[in-house]
């Protein structure tokens, strides 16, 4: 045994465990590097994935390792951290000890970064069949498929045949789904026109389907507009107010009776709480999250924290939570350290308070739109914006300087070069075969 | 349909099908691109993959992408080349038809350029236990597997577990191995000592094995020498003089009756041509290589033509064929071009004589063999030389830059960043269930 491990292990401090590496999971690890604690974070990957960009490894712009960043090169300088790639399993709060499928690992106080997953609110047929985006798989996933899908399309023996494989339905006009669509209506434009000659490009057809009336809801209604103006000038047809009720792998049925043959549906319509379990006494029904205090304890668990996407906490105007992503989980995780150690020192905790800085999507070259406070704009400047803001989140300068040179490569050339389809998406059915440990 | 695509199949001229994208199949294409024919492109994969770089994708120095290449992107500019996904299953050569598992496809002239595969010269639980090294999934296989056991290694219960998940076998000291071996002992130095202080570095141990007397023997003596010397300076165990009678996944029995438990093999000990059913008639006994003529075309079969690894062609000194390389691989395709040219307009072919130019094998920094003609040198300048070569030999500007700036980081950062266990490598009794398509 080295000379560190020996250190980390005779550490006389209470241990910190925290269960995920995502934004809140990295934020606290940063904020406990150097304080007295034992931090040991569990996570079922190897690496944080920023995730949003994962569209852009999905639509062949950015290769996954530019996303992508190892957890212990995160902690190599950090003395007190550790790491165990692991999956939790159950967490028995009365005997303080986490169960995963390596072993037990005890804890004094344990956070809950779970993050969220995919919501197909119990619709498990489209759950086999929809393609989904949260994950480097996933995104590699998609782009397989769309790839395999453009050169399937040249075997169709119709017209009707070829438009199948060139459908491509999005469910859910949030900034997953607007991304999407606005980088699939580029590709179409670059890749699929220059590179697949025998194709007509037009017979690809891009569907932007969500129930509310307008797309990116949860942004300002001119922004909403405006974003709208950018997808149909690309070619997006956006469908408003519109179910898909049922997609068995080749058509869709809308809830109004309408139906429409595509290989392809991304269901980006929703996400929940990862939950785990033994921690049921913190759920809060229905919300598939965990109901926590303003200093993001779990109602009724002491010493357990949750907090970011998983978490539910009702303060001012957010009385059903926060929006679930990553800037609230970084404002929770850098207040939590603070509070995790006032708790230690028997000082009095600061109670939480969102600071809603705004939100941004792109949605193509020079178009983006930006919400900040009562700033709405879009085009050039906003589309600049978004792209620095991204470039500065991504965690270690080598991501930073591979995004810039993706992007840069991108934009110059339009060749989304990264179109690799190295591990063929085999139709779900097939995959489903394989007790894959990454599947979650 | 666009106008390029009637203009590609009213072509007034006859068809050649290229089997397989790599060197030979590039070469033959860009050498026929503008020329009198109608070119089309067969592989089973969706890009070109540039094999001598592939040990640095599977120890995490280089990312997929940066050696892979889009034949699209390719032939966009070729208007007489065209390019279909597929995997071919058997030629008919009386009918001058190709069997596809998308349709058939009929040709004038066939040339085949199908490459090599791994060589278990008939041990099949080899074939099964062992990882090897000629297709980028199996690349990024090893990185997911090595990288697995040294996560595993920190949950092993006692020494002889944890030096069971470090201990690496490599069967075959050729430049493959050779090359993996040295890339391993640099991660030890670097990524394991640095990042995973829990545990012994000096527990990783790195096993090259083979049944020769010395290392790199299609190299000169000298170089062979020189590179034993760089990789046993590197800490790497080399077993010369030995053979690997079996191995069950945990267990590795030597010929000499020692055996030794390791979870992982590396099995790069040979080659064989990747042969397509109906040109049976062109094999040569025992060889695994079609018989060709002076002028690449198969013995007995007209107009079916076969170069690189998969052609074997008796001249001069290479009475036995020619070394299953690159460089071999080119010269016969650019020689093969002006020969179907000539022969179509009537005139003689010229008969191919090989050029060795050399063999190069790098093992760490600044620590390579060149052997060119009588010259013999290793050091800083063959390491220089060595990447030089490769930078140049890469397809595209966007690769090349990519590797440059892979290589500027590792060797300046040493943190082999690219370490993500994207799918994790499921051992291979699980994977077996699933039809893989691209498994070959």
């Amino acid at each position: 045994m080295s000379k560190a491990k020996l250190e980390y292990d005779s550490l006389p401090y209470p241990t910190v465990v925290v269960v995920g590496g995502g934004f809140a999971g990295l934020e606290i690890i940063q904020g406990l590097n150097g304080k007295p604690y034992k931090v040991l974070l569990l996570d079922k990957q190897n690496h944080h994935c920023f995730q949003p960009l994962l569209y852009q490894v999905a639509t062949a712009s950015l290769s996954a390792d530019s996303i992508a960043h190892p957890f212990r090169r995160t902690i190599a300088p950090m003395a007190n951290v550790a790491f165990r790639m692991c999956t939790v399993q159950r967490v028995d709060p009365p005997a303080k000890l986490i169960h995963t499928d390596r072993g037990d690992v005890p804890y004094d106080i344990l956070i809950i970064a779970t993050g969220s997953t995919t919501n197909f609110f119990g619709n498990h047929r489209m759950e086999q069949e929809a393609m989904q985006l949260k994950s480097i798989s996933q995104a590699l996933d998609i782009r397989s498929d769309f790839l395999q899908d453009f050169e399937a399309a040249l075997y169709a023996q119709d017209e009707a045949g070829q438009r199948r494989c060139l459908n491509f339905i999005i469910v859910g006009a949030g900034p997953t789904g607007v991304e999407m669509a606005g980088a699939l209506a580029e590709i179409r434009r670059t890749v699929l026109k220059r590179e697949y000659r025998e194709l007509d490009s037009d017979r690809m057809q891009i569907w932007l389907v969500d129930s509310n009336e307008r797309v990116l809801k949860s942004f300002s209604e001119k922004s909403s507009a405006h974003a709208l103006g950018y997808l149909e000038s690309m070619g997006v047809n956006v469908k408003l107010g519109a179910r898909v009720a049922s997609y068995d792998g080749e058509v869709v049925n809308f809830q109004d009776g309408s139906t429409m043959e595509a290989n392809t549906l991304l269901w980006a319509a929703g996400v929940k709480g990862v939950l785990i379990p033994g921690l049921e006494a913190g759920e809060v029904p229905k919300a598939n999250r965990y109901g926590v205090d303003r200093f993001n304890q779990i109602n009724g668990l002491p010493d357990v924290y949750a907090l970011g996407d998983v978490a539910l906490m009702s303060e001012g105007q957010w009385e059903r939570g926060h929006p679930q992503v990553a800037p609230a989980a970084i404002q929770q995780a850098q207040l939590l350290v603070k509070n995790v150690i006032r708790k230690s020192k028997g000082e009095a905790m600061t109670p939480f308070t969102y600071t809603d800085k705004g939100s941004m999507a792109t949605i193509g070259r020079y178009k983006a739109v930006v919400d900040a406070g009562n700033l709405h704009f879009g085009g050039l400047i906003a589309w600049l914006g978004w792209m620095f803001v991204h470039l500065m989140a991504l965690v270690g300068y080598r991501n930073r300087l591979q995004v810039l040179m993706g992007w840069a490569w991108k934009y110059m050339s339009w060749k989304n070069t990264i179109r690799l389809i190295i591990r063929p998406y085999v139709r779900r059915t097939v995959q489903q075969a394989v007790e894959v440990p990454e599947s979650a």
